[in-house]
């Protein structure tokens, strides 16, 4: 048996639903312990409550009192792809629109173009490599987006990859297919036809040889309109696939009414969710996936309203949406700190949204997102006296320690592993 | 003899003046190579210029094409302060005022309490490991300001802690006597009984015993005014002090133009900066040292004219003005990547900002802030293929390697040694 015992936790952060109350919102025990076996949380409770001897063969860790919270959730990214776009960020700054970029050779199909001619080796190792910096920053579980391959051969070649690194990457991996991502070169004015081979080609090979867990649609102006990821998210589910929405970013489609009325898992974005949406999301038990990193990378002066989805009683969830274009930001931990000062989200929902809420968003929330006794032993300390201070300090990393099913690794050991990539 | 060779440098980016072209406006180096002696840079220039043979008592580094910068500069800071204010940053998001806050304990009252109490081992751990924190982003020189003491007796403490530090600490610290940074809780409403107490006793003081290279005050509506913060000054640089000044961060005060007559070293913040201040600033030879962290942390929509300020040919630093209440960002990446998102500024402006501008706001541009022959061989190498990477990779420390006066350490190293303070 394995067993560890964690003590002289200052704060063991549960974010237990069955704990909190209001006086305690988000189940912390002060002075706390933990104690894994065999990569689940076997205990929860005070320190004082331990009786050493009775625990003979567990290895024992000190926390020095600082804050542990269950190992964070990054709920939506698009981590597989190959190439930059550096030079554009410089172009956007200058004033350049989407179409200039692209007529400049930038833009999501210089991502594509790289994404295609790239190996699966290549695409493994640049996408371990950026998994590997996400654990160092204190977050566990990582969804995953296929995308930026945009034809049979390259959406299976990543989610292959995906599939492999699942087997042997670090943190736990979430592949979701997402073909319907933009429409890719071969079929421009032609999306109908692409979505014909999304939900007849695609979906069914995906489905069958279980590469993904989710199927996501591009549901806005220009891309999928709401018929189109209709068809695309109930095909997706015949097949067996959960299902996840890109919704009302740029515009109020209907993107969150669907997802709602489908009982999708999650609807992401929403900067421009009508009350209608919202209500449409309540009532179907979807999670709101908010990525308030895009707005500030894009400089949008929008976010989403993220006190009003928490007041409607939606479940909000905070992600980093890490790509090469609109959002080149793979921490988690800064994304929390523009949900406090952009979207004005207090400490406490912000934590929720990268633990318990984010579980929700993957369907992991049995399994994950909160330190209850009976799910996966991931949990991160924290170099702080008070939760607060996660997100009082900006900018800085105070992670100490990563425990990834049980699995200790100090910071330095993380960051250790972050070799160069050369 | 000491004496390093760095080779394979994908982008040497020297931020030389003497290398600057249009085209080339950080005077950058392709397959660059640089030469270390007895902590000094020896030589700067191409690899393929280099006949290994010719340098057998060389040590050789190679740089697998990744990007050299000179060492980051961060020329504004409050970094020696005890204690934390993380529960004000809850009641500031709900949006309790200043003086709600004050009421309720909070406001820079409380860190002058903490650091009166605070003995000087206390601060100088504290300090020391926020100065570490700094270098493990790539920052190697910081200046340091006092003003939480804000009396004599306690003023003096944290400046001879700043002294111990200088010799001991693994970045260069400069320290600014900033006794003028708020109206003492004894001298409420006698403003001007405490500028005869700064003028007289503690100035004279600071500057015999050499406790610090500058004298900065805040000159603000409500606290200084311009003729407090001119005797201020004059009286600082009779004693042979170098000047700073925080000018125009909450109106127009007149604060740019006293500088710029005064020929101050530096102003700071000029949210609210008006041309004839400019103009002040740019007959002066006055740096203006922008800190956007500050508005971006305490959500003021405002930032300072970065682009006008530029145009106007006046030298502009970026810093993060890290200190316990409103700006709790000590990461000077995360400023960079706000004077761009924030400020449109572009990236060559702000590796400028953080290198040779930084270096002249501290009036150390003969020594420093760029990678010139001659002068310290304080550099850091980041795993990026071009500098724009640097800017458009937000959130991300892709530092691998720190040379400070020539001795290197590598990430792991620096990480190694951010001890938990428990």
């Amino acid at each position: 048996m394995n067993a560890l015992f964690i003590q002289n936790i200052g704060q063991l952060v549960t974010v237990d639903p069955a704990r909190m109350t209001a006086d305690n919102p988000l189940g912390m025990i002060e002075n706390g312990a933990i104690r894994f076996e065999n990569g689940t949380i076997a205990w929860v409770g005070s320190a004082i409550e331990i009786n050493r001897v009775d625990y003979p063969n567990s290895q024992w860790m000190d926390a020095h009192g600082r804050v542990l919270l269950p190992g964070l959730i990054d709920s939506h990214t698009h981590t597989i792809f190959a190439g930059d776009r550096a030079n554009e960020f410089e172009m956007r700054l200058q004033g350049k629109s989407y179409l200039e970029i692209a007529q400049a050779g930038g833009g999501i199909l210089k991502t594509v173009q790289a994404t295609r001619q790239a190996t699966p080796e290549e695409l493994s190792a640049l996408t371990l490599q950026r998994l590997k910096r996400m654990l160092a920053l204190g977050v566990t579980t990582v969804e995953v987006k296929s995308g930026y391959g945009l034809d049979f051969e390259s959406e299976l070649k990543c989610l292959r990859v995906l599939q492999a690194l699942r087997a042997q990457a670090p943190v736990s991996l979430v592949p979701t297919y997402m073909g319907a991502h933009d429409i890719p070169p071969e079929y421009q004015g032609r999306t109908d036809a692409y979505v014909d081979q999304v939900c007849e080609v695609q979906i069914p090979v995906v489905a069958e040889q279980k590469l993904a867990d989710f199927c996501d649609v591009f549901c806005e102006k220009g891309y999928f309109d709401v018929a189109q990821s209709r068809r695309i998210l109930e095909t997706a589910r015949q097949h067996g696939l959960k299902l996840k929405l890109h919704a009302e970013e740029f515009c109020d489609l209907g993107g969150a009414k669907l997802a709602g009325e489908l009982q999708a898992t999650s609807a992401d974005h929403l900067l421009h969710v009508s009350d209608d949406g919202i209500a449409a999301l309540k009532a179907g038990g979807t999670v709101a996936t908010l990525l308030p990193g895009t707005a500030f990378y894009l400089r949008i002066k929008e976010y989403a309203p993220a006190l009003k989805l928490i007041a409607a009683g939606v479940p909000v969830a905070l992600a980093t949406d890490f790509n090469p274009g609109s959002c080149v930001i793979d921490n988690l931990q800064l994304i929390m700190a523009l949900a406090c000062l952009q979207m004005n989200m207090p400490p406490v929902e912000v934590i929720k949204a990268v633990t318990i809420h984010a579980a929700q968003a993957l369907d992991l929330q049995h399994d994950r997102g909160s330190l209850t006794v009976g799910k996966r032993a991931d949990a991160v300390l924290f170099d702080i006296h008070s939760y607060n201070e996660l997100l009082y300090r900006v900018g800085s990393n105070l992670l100490t320690d990563v425990y990834v099913a049980g699995q200790h690794s100090s910071r330095q050991q993380l960051e250790a592993q972050l070799q160069p990539v050369t």
